[in-house]
């Protein structure tokens, strides 16, 4: 079989196959994302989460590998209130974890310089801790992801040791993130279809959208960026310094 | 210049610049690792961190993407004490937020087949969300990163919101996390003696010291993982579900 039917017949068969995640559908802030990529013959998405709060109840074994005693006392894509977290946290039997997880995204992708563009897009826009994944069998996959994230214990063995005033500002914070989340999203849409209708990916099937003009310039150089980090570092650092991206007007 | 040779001198160039990190060096825990990867020809490291425990201190701007007022109360790359966090806590003047970071290593690969023998290692000791970066130019760069993390909020605008028992409690589990990202450390470094004794960098300089060995499994099934995953997923899910693995004698 030929590479590029190989790749769609495998397109094909991931895309009828039944979504098995508990919500069984792509959550809504990333639908559009996701069609417009499923849309391009030289990509097809395998897994997708817009970005989330969620709470988590470990139980029994407290060691870090094994966490088979693991419930979810609370999630959402959306913002929450601490209401949502003071209700949650009644359900607490053990370590209970307050997570705001950001946007991700799996692309499969025909080949190299397929992925490639996608990764540009995705570091644009501001998600620095994406990657290409080259399988054994030629399998290329983008993964983005950020470095944003949150994770706070709230409770110790059903305890919760955090007061009311705490996880206000902690809702808050997450808020923050979420909505920082979704402009980054909004962003990489953005970026995607200008990366498309570029040209860069002219054989695809032209979409019909309008890409907003935009380009995203970091404003943090390297220079002080490796000054702030303390571990050895001439490329990248922690997850500590977020990329500053500035909208700016494409005239 | 030949591809392999304009590689070395891209090498040679990198590894004699200064360490522009605070530190001024490798962290301990890893520098005989990145030792074993500047040893081999087609591989040289260009940033690394062992993991750190660390208290940033955000003044000024509450927004995410300005993050210029930053600085950092305390950091340690070994297990931290209660009295370390209480004594940095001291100097907070804006909003403190305590993470723990985990190991993170980039390395500039000569071939993509290089670069994919380095993921293959990462993935199997534990590092999920590692993955590569094709250049422009053709910079090819394995990045290895976890998706252990932790980031907690403790201050508001210098007014500590969390009690004694909770920062003793925080300090317990950034703990758990640094001693099980040395355990994954040492499981990096054998497999990546292993996969270079294996042959698949024959032509590098082979390296005198010896590989435990063994095999690492993933335990939990992907069905199973994708059971509890409440996203979109057909392929891989967000953080909170660590891969699962175990330590096998391989005969």
């Amino acid at each position: 079989m030929e590479k590029q039917e190989a790749f769609s017949h495998w397109k094909q068969q991931s895309l009828r196959k039944a979504d098995v995640s508990k919500k069984g559908s792509v959550d809504e802030d990333i639908e559009e994302t996701v069609r417009l990529i499923n849309q391009q013959e030289r990509y097809f998405t395998t897994s997708s989460c817009s970005g989330r709060v969620i709470m988590i109840n470990e139980t029994l074994d407290s060691s870090i590998i094994q966490k088979q005693n693991c419930s979810w006392l609370f999630v959402t894509h959306q913002l929450c209130k601490p209401d949502d977290v003071f209700a949650a946290l009644k359900n607490a039997t053990g370590d209970v974890v307050l997570k705001f997880e950001p946007f991700v995204l799996h692309v499969q992708c025909h080949k190299l310089e397929d992925a490639q563009i996608l990764h540009g897009v995705a570091i644009n826009s501001g998600f620095r801790n994406s990657g290409i994944t080259v399988g054994k069998k030629g399998k290329i996959i983008m993964a983005v992801r950020s470095t944003h994230g949150l994770e706070v214990p709230l409770t110790q063995n059903g305890k919760c040791l955090v007061s009311q005033e705490y996880i206000e500002f902690l809702v808050q914070t997450a808020n923050r993130k979420m909505e920082e989340n979704k402009r980054r999203i909004t962003r990489f849409h953005s970026c995607l279809l200008k990366a498309l209708q570029k040209g860069d990916c002219a054989h695809d099937a032209p979409s019909k959208e309008q890409a907003p003009s935009c380009v995203y310039v970091r404003r943090r150089k390297r220079k002080d960026r490796s000054r702030k980090s303390n571990c050895s570092s001439s490329e990248e650092e922690h997850s500590d310094s977020e990329p500053e991206l500035t909208l700016l007007n494409d005239p």
